[in-house]
C-alpha cells in the first residue's frame, strides 16, 4: 500500500514516517511506498520502501504529493492556533484550502483512500467543567479551532459522497513535544517538563489547579496508525473522533516531573501571559473516550510513563 | 443606514428588499440605500431611498456588491440543497468560497457590519424524534447542510475577531413559497399546498406522518428583519440561532388546506421518491425555541394563518 502524508516534514508526520520505515507494513499490509509532503522538503527516513519527499503549498497541492495508486492520506499539514490567530490569511488557506485540496487530490484517485485528518481539542470552547462526549457541539474560540472544525465537516461531507473515507482525530495536547517554546499556546504544556529534565527553566502561565488534556507523542502515533487501518464502517455520518488521552492538572505534571527529576519542579517560573491564558482557557479538559474505546483505540498510560518515555528518548537520540 | 443583500434576487432577498421599501426603515433607523447582488441582476422595488442592482459571482465579490458605508449585509446567496447534491463544486464555491468572499469584503470597511447569514434545518441529521436545542451537534446528512454549518462556524469566526457582527438563522423549510416546484429536496413541502390551492395536482414523496419544521415567507422576512437590528450581545461565541418555527405533519398540512379549500386536499397524489425522501428523512423537525424566543425572535403564527397568508398573497399579486 502507498501512504503519503501531508505535514510529513512536522513533528507527527516524521514519526509516522519513521514508524512506518521501521515497521514496513500497516494495519498487516505491507507498505510499497511513502509521499512525504511540506512547505520544505521532509527530511526522508531510510526505509525498505521507496521514500519521495516533495515541496510546495498545500493549498495549490500537486499531483505528486498523493500520487495515483495512493492507499492512506495522513492530512496533518496545519497552521496551528497562535499562528492562525496572528494570521487569519495563512490559516484560513493552509487549513481550509488545504483540505479542499486533499478532497479534490482524492477525488482524482480510482480508489477512495483513507484520509486520517488532525482536528484538535482547540475546535471545543466548553466550559472547564463539563465533560465532552461524542455529540458535543464544537463552538470555537480561536481561528485555528474554527477552521478545524470546519475542515471536519468537509471531510465528513467528501466522506459521505464517497469520494474518500475520513477519519478524523481531534487530538489532545501533544505533551513531552522535543525543541524549543513554539508560537502554538499550548507551548508552555511541554515547555514545563521539557525545560526543567533538561536542566533549564521554564515559564508557567497558568495555575497549578489549572486542568489539560493531553497525549504523549507515541502514544498520538499510535492512534494515527490504528486511524489509518480500522474499520470505519461502524463511524457513520460521524467521521471525527475524540480519542482517549489524559485528563491532568498542572499541579500533577510538576508531581511527576519532580518524582522522575527531584529539583527540577524548582525550574518552573509562574509567569503572567493574559494572551495565552485566555486562549487555553477555553480548551475542555474532561473527554468521554467511549466512542473511541469502541472504535479500537487505545487508552492512553501514565503520566510516569509519559514523562519516563520522554526521557528514555531523549537518551536514544543523543 | 446602508444594507446590502447577496442573493438580493431570491425569493426572501426580494422580500426583504420591497419591505425595506414600503417600511423606509430598519430597526428604527432610516434607511439610505440598498444594495442588491445576485447572479443575475435583481429586481429593483420602488423605494424611498436608491437601490443599487448588481450581477456579479458571489465567490469573486465585486466591491460594489458590499459598499464602503454598508452597516447591514443579508448573505443569502447560497446553492440549495438538491443542486449542491448534484453540483459539489458549484455548492463549494457559493455556499463557503462566496462566504469567504463576504468576510473579506466586511473587512475592507471602515466599521463591522452585522451580517444576517441563512444556515438551514438541513444542517442537522438528528434522529427525528429527538429535541434539536441551541447546543446540539450539527452532523449533516447532504452537502448543503455541510457547507451551511461549516460557513456557520467561519461567519462565527470572523465574528470573534471582529470583522463583522453575525447573527445566523438556520431556518426552516419556507411554507408556502410561490412558483413551480424546483430542485429543492423540499420543494413538495410547499407544493402540496401551493399547488392544489391553484386547482393543480402536487406529488407527495413522504408519509401524511411524516413531520416537518417549517415557517412562512412572512415569518421568515420577519425574523431576518429582527436579526438585521437586534442586540446580538447576548449570543456570545454562538452566533446561531433556531428560530421558533412550526413542527406540523404532512396529515396537519393537508387538514389546513381541506379546511381552506375543501376539496383542494384530493388534488395530492402519493409517489415513491426515495432520493428525495433519503435526504428530507435526515432533517429534524422539532426544536427547542427557548433561545430563539430569548433574543427577540417572534413565536410563529398557526397553519391555517400560513395557508390564509398565502391566499391573501396571491390575490393581492395577481
Amino acid at each position: 500500500m502507498h501512504i503519503a502524508i501531508t505535514g510529513g516534514g512536522g513533528f507527527l508526520g516524521q514519526r509516522v514516517a519513521r514508524r512506518l520505515a521501521a515497521e514496513g507494513h500497516l494495519g498487516g499490509r505491507p507498505v510499497s511506498g511513502l509521499t512525504l509532503f511540506d512547505i520544505d522538503r521532509p527530511p526522508v527516513p531510510e526505509a525498505p520502501f521507496p521514500v519521495a519527499s516533495i515541496a510546495g503549498d498545500v493549498a495549490e497541492l500537486p499531483e505528486a504529493a498523493i500520487p495515483p495508486g495512493t492507499d492512506v492520506v495522513l492530512h496533518l499539514a496545519a497552521v496551528v492556533s497562535a499562528a492562525a490567530e496572528a494570521d487569519y490569511e495563512l490559516g484560513r488557506r493552509v487549513n481550509l484550502r488545504g483540505t479542499d485540496a486533499v478532497v479534490d487530490a482524492c477525488r482524482r484517485l480510482a480508489r477512495p483512500p483513507r484520509v486520517v485528518f488532525t482536528s484538535s481539542v482547540a475546535s471545543f470552547s466548553a466550559s472547564r467543567s463539563e465533560i465532552i462526549g461524542a455529540a458535543t457541539r464544537q463552538v470555537p474560540a480561536n481561528s485555528y479551532g474554527a477552521q478545524k472544525a470546519a475542515a471536519e465537516l468537509i471531510l465528513a461531507d467528501a466522506t459521505r459522497r464517497g469520494f474518500l473515507d475520513a477519519v478524523t482525530l481531534r487530538l489532545p495536547t501533544v505533551c513531552i513535544r522535543p525543541g524549543r517554546p513554539n508560537k502554538a499556546a499550548s507551548s508552555f504544556v511541554s515547555s514545563i517538563l521539557r525545560e526543567p529534565l533538561n536542566g533549564e527553566a521554564a515559564e508557567l502561565p497558568v495555575a497549578d489547579n489549572f486542568c489539560l488534556w493531553i497525549a504523549s507523542p507515541a502514544q498520538a502515533t499510535d492512534w494515527l496508525l490504528h486511524a489509518c487501518s480500522m474499520d470505519s464502517s461502524a463511524m457513520g455520518l460521524d467521521r471525527s473522533v475524540n480519542p482517549p488521552g489524559l485528563t491532568v492538572t498542572v499541579g500533577e505534571m510538576l508531581a511527576a516531573l519532580e518524582a522522575a527529576k527531584p529539583g527540577a519542579a524548582t525550574l518552573v517560573r509562574r509567569v503572567a501571559a493574559p494572551q495565552i491564558e485566555a486562549i487555553v482557557a477555553t480548551w475542555p479538559a474532561r473527554f468521554d473516550p467511549a466512542r473511541a474505546l469502541s472504535l479500537g483505540f487505545a487508552p492512553h498510560g501514565t503520566l510516569d510513563a509519559l514523562v519516563g518515555e520522554f526521557i528514555a528518548g531523549t537518551r536514544a537520540v543523543p
